[in-house]
């Protein structure tokens, strides 16, 4: 199958302008249903089908007994009945000339159930079927809001509209991130849980995120790979436009055992795995946290033009701490040139610390910050800005989210924030995140992020 | 100076009965006014004088001109004029039989200001004062809300009492870590930073930390350590008692370079610190985040027997990634033992996974982990139970914070908690929280922290 009969063939998972769900059960705790409401609920535009032979309506809307019966054209079918039932619902799925099927229902590989997987796999075939699944939450497109997620969403809040896409294979982990994002206030564009993939797998779906203009960064959360040259291959080309970063479940003799009750996958060895993972450029996050908070700075950051990093801080300590960190991470203290020098030494009060770390201290005002982050603008010596920007300072104003903001805008070098602080500091952080300036809590994630930005570039 | 002596002699800067503020300024903008504001703001029942030679009074306070006129016994005196009148002061403390100072001016050796140092030197001896300073914050003890932070409270939080107390030379870092503290809702019992140390030094500190009956957990960002020998024989006998945690800033040659400029530290050699915590029980942690994540778990969780780590989960991928950081980290996966999988084999459904991790499936009801908990408790081939718990899914009820609680209250072996979410979540995490339950979002920085916790007590 060409790469470009595959693009279009994926496209429909997130763009579907009508929906069936099969198996909406008039209980409003049943998957089915849930999924049925949170499609009601949210601002989903397209058109919406539901199918249970044992229900005249559900909730005002007609439910059909087959897909079969539906007068319109289906492009996605949702599958949330018990496994056996499955095969049945594929095969209508085939006569009704559906393309998109994503199966939520649990029990096949992953139990074991090798019969009905094998049978599964061939009326997939035998249909022409495109199929997400089975044992998954399906797919999230903040844009148009096709949500398959049988989650609600008092208990999982769905993240605003961003530029990350993530394709994991836990249900659980991508629905609490998801759900984490939006407390923190980060956003995405397209989620994917493709649970066993028993017919689209991760490769589809990155090679799709990569060529996808609402994407910036592919975050992918695996235990196995079942194609790994397929995977090389696709991942090479995408990490050429945009960022890929992996965790990889299962790296240990011990985390792989698990991964096969899990979902089925053989995980295989972790060096392997690693080596693979660098010749494609593929980022290998060590952590969740690791992953998003790289995610959140590739998807605000330009290319940095080297790895040389000047620390500027109203925090003496932060300074000194980020400079470990720098260190640590194999990048380099930038070292300001003479003219930043001179400029600075005009602008700033005699006791401030002109270098690198250049400590505004306790009694920084927004001009200082101003002066300063304008001279590492023009200086040839830096290639990335990392402020540490502590509101506790009496005489520290809003107006230096208006100056880091604006510096930000004119896209001449990675500005990356580090505020740690409470509730007075988070209503600022997030004005300047608002603006997309990335913000860190902890500066050791601030330069740990900012190694990846430089890695994925450089 | 005796250890008991020593002991005598710093618990005054944290239950001063009287205090006295130097250089309170009418402008509510001045580090002065803002202490004495911030005092008497809070509810600390103590009394509080001030002085200031050209004021009257300022808030309905009487303003002394010195010290030596203040008719009343003074606990602790605290500095906030500049450096060149500091000695005059230091002198009126001395004739007053003062025998606390805190000096939160700057402007000494951390500026080069040698012949002032040596002069403030003197001074202390001359008047055998016991000086926390220069250039610091000076304390908070959230027991009896003495606060000296120059920091308003509407932009810098303070956190609710807690057991841990936190050593800080960086007031910048001390502060911010306080106001995250009140945000992410963990306590602190005290606080001190104590900037150049030029008299009292983190070793006195921490050995009076060691006695104090309020701590539990002792934390340390220090960027010199002027007495190596002092430091590691209190820190030995600290350590059997209880844990510090520490961050060495200046780790690296550049960070080391910054230091000086920053506290007039010599920081000194990577390897050889690290030997020496080591030594010492210490727990060096990489970043501030793993810091307090140890900290809050530490604070809360009983001796583990060994290291074997049974994890419960109603998430796979969760499961999946927690024995990847268990073995990472160089703790074991416990083995269930025969009566446990009988027992849950009994009351699990058989599509739940028994073994390490147990999945609970993502149907997991309350009963569910209660049952596995049960078992985990009893089975003697498990340490330390950690369990992912998701309340995205419909089915688990409020009940189970209930049920962990009664579990952790038991006090058998630690219990930690895993939770990722967004709002719906907190809600539920801070409950646990509240209950001395450690949860986590992160589950990676959960068993790093299970790590810290082995490695102190085993």
């Amino acid at each position: 199958m060409s790469t470009i009969l595959r693009y279009m063939d994926i496209d429909k998972f997130f763009n579907a302008e009508s929906v069936a769900i099969v198996g909406v059960s008039k209980n409003p705790n049943k998957i089915g249903h849930v999924i049925f409401r949170n499609l009601l609920d949210g601002e989903y535009k397209g058109q919406v089908f539901i199918v249970n032979p044992n229900a005249q309506s559900i909730l005002g809307y007609f439910s059909y007994k087959s897909v079969l019966d539906i007068e319109h054209g289906i492009d996605l079918v949702v599958i949330a009945v018990p496994a056996k039932y499955v095969i049945k619902v594929l095969n209508d799925c085939g006569k009704k000339k559906v393309k998109h099927v994503i199966i939520v229902s649990a029990g096949f590989k992953e139990i074991n159930n090798n019969k009905l997987e094998k049978n599964l796999l061939q009326t997939i075939k035998k249909n022409k079927l495109n199929v997400i699944g089975p044992n998954c939450l399906g797919v999230l497109n903040t844009e148009n809001k096709l949500d398959t997620l049988f989650l609600p969403r008092y208990r999982l809040n769905r993240p605003k509209q961003g530029e990350i896409s993530f394709v994991c294979q836990s249900g659980a982990v991508g629905s609490s991130i998801l759900d984490l994002a939006s407390k923190e206030g980060y956003g995405f564009s397209k989620f994917v849980s493709y649970g066993n993939a028993s017919d689209v797998d991760e490769t589809d779906l990155i090679e799709y995120l990569g060529k996808d203009p609402s994407t910036r960064v592919i975050c992918v959360y695996v235990e196995g790979i079942s194609d790994g040259q397929k995977f090389m291959e696709v991942a090479k080309e995408v990490t050429k436009k945009k960022p890929i970063i992996i965790i990889k479940g299962g790296l240990t003799d011990e985390g792989n055992k698990a991964t096969l009750s899990h979902t089925g996958s053989l995980a295989g060895n972790a060096e392997i795995y690693s080596a693979a993972f660098k010749q494609c450029n593929i980022i290998q996050a060590e952590s969740l946290e690791e992953m998003f908070n790289s995610a959140r700075l590739l998807e605000n950051s330009i290319r940095p033009k080297n790895n040389r990093v000047q620390v500027i801080t109203n925090g003496g300590g932060y300074g000194i701490i980020c400079t470990d960190a720098i260190i640590k991470n194999k990048l380099r203290m930038a070292e300001l040139n003479k003219d930043s020098k001179r400029l600075l030494k005009k602008h700033l009060p005699p006791i401030a610390i002109i270098g690198n770390p250049t400590d505004l201290l306790g009694d920084a005002t927004t001009e200082r910050y101003g002066v300063t982050i304008e001279a590492a603008l023009k200086d040839r010596n830096i290639d990335i800005i990392l402020l540490v920007v502590l509101y506790q300072t009496p005489l520290l104003n809003t107006d230096i989210i208006d100056v880091i903001t604006e510096f930000k805008s004119m896209q001449k070098k990675p500005i990356i924030v580090v505020s740690m602080g409470g509730e007075f500091t988070q209503i600022l952080k997030e004005s300047l995140q608002n603006s997309g300036v990335p913000c860190f809590t902890y500066p050791e994630n601030a330069v740990k992020s900012i190694k990846r930005l430089v890695d994925y570039y450089l």
